[in-house]
C-alpha cells in the first residue's frame, strides 16, 4: 500500500495536547522554545526504541525504565539544549525531576511521565529554570500544540521535520523528530534521534512495539549523516485509543518513520544531498549492509558527493574494505540510471559527464550491483561538506 | 632501545641506487617528478605488507604474486599520479609492463621487480609516456637518489617523509613514505599508504617478514586520517646484504615506520592536529582497540579537536557506539595531563579551560581510561576541517 504522508500542516490527534515555552535552556535569554510537553488525556498505550550507545543519557535510562514496568502514560517531556548526558547520578535526578514537575503541572504520577532530552553533553540540567517554566508550559498545552513541541526540540536543524498521515477510514498518524548531526547506523532496531509518532487508534503495547522496531529499523536506521549514534536517541509512538484499531497502521507508521528520517537527512548538518545507495546482489544480508553502510560512512565517499564528483573508485574502494564478500571485477555501478562502472570497467567520459548531471541534483540514488547474490540493502547518505565542520568546530562555542 | 630516527636528510644505503623523473603521469605536462625507480646491485631479500581492501589495485596484486613466488628482487618501481586500481585485466598487463620496462632498463626478469602505484582510481595507465620515460629514469639512478624518489610518490601530500637511523655499529636504515588522505585502520597487519624502507643488512627473508608486520601493525595501522583504506596501501623493505646483520635493526624498523607514520599524520589532508588517543584500562585489547578507533574515526571528535574544543562527551559517545565494554560511570578523560572527567564527573570550567589551551597546539595526547581490565591501544588521529572538505571535493578535477 502506497501511504502519502503530508508534510505541510500537523493535524490535532483526539486525546493528546501539546505545548512548548522558551525555558532558557542554555541560559542564553534568546527567547527560543525550547521545553515542551506532550499530554495525554488519559493513560495511554505506548513504545519505545532508543539508542545502542552504551552511554546513555539519563532520560533514555528513565523511559527504558517506564518500559520495563509496562504501565501506560500520560505524557512526555521533551526539552532541546542539553541532552542530560553523561551527567552522572545528579542527571537522574533531574530526569526524574522533569517527569515529576509534568506530572505536578497536568496531572497523573512522576512515573506516567517521560522525558526526552537533546543538545549538549556533560552540562548539568537548569532545573530551576526548568521548574520555573513548567506552569506556563501547561498553561501553552491545546490540541494544536505539536507544531511549537516540533520547533522546541530543534537543536542544529535549520526546520522542523512533521508527517501526517490520514488513515483510509477514520483515524490519524502524526510524527515529529528532529537530528541533524550525531546521526548514525546502530546496527539495531533501536532510533538515532528523537522522533515522536502519535495516533488515536487503540493499539496494544506489545504490537505497537514491534510494529515500532520494523518501522525504526527500516527508516531512521538507515539515515547517515557522520556515522555517529547518539546518547540520547529515542523513538516514542503513543496511541491515545479513542478511535478503533483499523488495517493499514503499520504501514502508516513506517511511512512517517521513513518520510522523517529522510527529513532528518534532507536537513543533515551541512548538508546539500540526500542520496539514496542501494547494494544489491549481494551473498548474504549481513554482505549487502556492510557494503552500503561503509560506502555511506565514507568521508572520501562523502567528500565526492558534495563536490558533484561521480568518483566510483572511491564508492568500490569503500566496499572493499566493508569486509563484503565481492568479485570487484563483476560490479555494475549506476549513479540514477546512468552505468558508470560495468563489469567493473569504466564506461568512459559520456558516461561519467552523464553521472555528474545527475549528481548536480538534490536527490538521486546509488546502486551497486555485486551480482554475487539475492540480497540487498539500501542507505540514505548526505554529503559531507566544509559547513558540517564549520557546524561541529563551532557547536558549543 | 630508543631510536633516534632522522628526518632531515636520507644518506645512501650501499647496495641501492634510486632515481626519479617527470613522466606526465597525469598529462597535465607540469615537469612533476612522478616516476621513479629503486634498483638494487643485486638480487635482494625483502618484504612487503598490503592493503586488506577486497578492491587491491593491480600493482599490489603484483607484488603479492611476488611474495608468493618468493624469490629476490632487483628493484622497485613506483609513480604518483595513477593509481592503477579498477583498472581490470589492462590494469594487470600494465603493472606487468612497467616491471617488464623496469626490467629492460636496468637489468634482471621482469619477474624480478615490484610496482607501487598511487593516485587516480580507474584511469588507465599511460603506458606510452612511462616507456618513454624509462630510458631517461635508468639514466637518473644515483646512491643519492632517494630524496627523489619521496618527492616522486607524493600526491595530496604537501612534503616528503623521510626517515633515517644510523644503527649503532655499521650498517644503516632509511624509509621514505607518502600519504595523506585514504588513511585508515585495516585491522590486520597490513600496511595503510606507500612506504619503501631500505638497509645495507644481510637479513632472512622470513625475519624481516616477521617484523615488517609487526613494526606496521603498530605503526602506519594506527595513524587515522578519513578512516578509508585504500585499494593500494603496500609497505616494502628491502635488504641489500652488504653488511651483516646486527642486534636492533627490528628496533629501527619500527622507530622508523611509527616515525613515518606519524609524519603522514602531521601531513594529512587539511590536518592541523596530531593526537596520540591512548585508551587504558580495558577488559580486553579488542575493547580497548574498538573504543580507540571509534573515538579516532568520528567525524565529531576530529571536528572538535579542529575547533580546540574539549568537547568530552563526543569522545565518550564514540567510546560507547564502539561495542566495547565499559562503565561510563567510571571513566576518566585526560587532555594532555589535564584531568577534564573523572569517574564519569566533569571537572569543571577551570579544568576545561585548561584542556582548551592544551589543545591549542599542535601535537597533544588524549587519554580514556576505562578502569575496567589491564588493557590499552593507541591510535594516532587527526582534526577534520575544512580544507579536508576542499581537498576531497575537488581532488579529480
Amino acid at each position: 500500500m502506497a501511504v502519502e504522508v503530508q508534510r505541510r500542516r500537523l493535524e490535532p490527534i483526539p486525546g493528546f495536547r501539546a505545548g512548548a515555552v522558551a525555558a532558557d535552556i542554555k541560559g542564553r535569554g534568546d527567547g527560543r522554545l525550547d521545553l515542551a510537553l506532550v499530554a495525554a488525556e488519559a493513560p495511554c498505550a505506548w513504545a519505545g526504541t532508543y539508542t545502542t550507545n552504551r552511554v546513555k543519557a539519563a532520560p533514555v535510562l528513565l523511559c527504558m525504565e517506564r518500559a520495563e514496568a509496562g504501565g501506560p502514560i500520560r505524557g512526555v517531556v521533551l526539552n532541546s539544549g542539553n541532552a542530560n548526558a553523561c551527567t552522572g547520578p545528579q542527571g537522574m535526578e533531574d530526569a526524574r525531576a522533569m517527569a515529576r514537575l509534568a506530572a505536578g503541572a497536568v496531572g497523573g504520577g512522576e512515573e506516567e511521565f517521560l522525558v526526552c532530552s537533546t543538545g549538549v553533553i556533560g552540562a548539568p540540567m537548569p532545573m530551576e529554570r526548568i521548574a520555573a517554566a513548567m506552569p506556563g508550559l501547561a498553561r501553552s498545552l491545546s490540541p494544536e500544540g505539536l507544531e511549537e513541541v516540533a520547533r522546541a526540540i530543534l537543536t542544529t536543524d535549520t526546520r522542523p521535520k512533521t508527517g501526517l498521515v490520514e488513515l483510509p477510514g477514520t483515524g490519524r498518524m502524526v510524527g515529529i523528530a528532529k537530528g541533524a548531526g550525531m546521526i548514525g547506523p546502530s546496527m539495531a532496531p533501536h532510533a538515532t534521534m528523537l522522533a515522536l509518532i502519535l495516533t488515536d487508534l487503540a493499539l496494544e503495547r506489545r504490537e505497537m512495539e514491534e510494529a515500532l522496531a520494523a518501522a525504526v529499523e527500516r527508516s531512521f536506521n538507515r539515515v547517515i549523516v557522520d556515522g555517529d549514534t547518539s546518547t540520547n536517541d529515542t523513538c516514542l509512538f503513543l496511541a491515545s485509543g479513542l478511535r478503533e484499531a483499523q488495517e493499514g497502521w503499520r504501514e502508516a507508521l513506517e511511512a512517517i518513520c521513513l518520510d522523517l528520517a529522510l527529513q532528518i537527512g534532507e536537513d543533515g548538518e551541512g548538508c546539500t544531498k540526500l542520496v539514496e545507495l542501494r547494494v544489491e546482489g549481494a551473498p548474504s544480508p549481513v554482505d549487502a549492509e556492510a557494503a552500503a553502510r561503509c560506502i555511506g560512512t565514507s568521508p572520501l565517499v562523502k567528500t565526492a558527493l558534495y563536490g558533484e564528483d561521480p568518483n566510483w573508485g572511491r564508492i568500490l574502494a569503500a566496499a572493499g574494505r566493508s569486509g563484503a564478500d565481492f568479485d570487484p571485477e563483476r560490479c555494475d555501478l549506476l549513479i540514477g540510471h546512468v552505468p558508470l562502472v560495468m563489469e567493473g570497467r569504466w564506461q568512459g567520459a559520456e558516461a561519467e559527464a552523464r553521472a555528474a548531471t545527475v549528481m548536480k541534483g538534490a536527490r538521486f540514488t546509488i546502486t551497486l550491483r555485486l551480482h554475487g547474490g539475492p540480497h540487498a540493502f539500501t542507505v540514505y547518505t548526505t554529503d559531507l561538506s566544509q559547513e558540517y565542520v564549520h557546524i561541529n568546530a563551532d557547536y558549543r562555542t
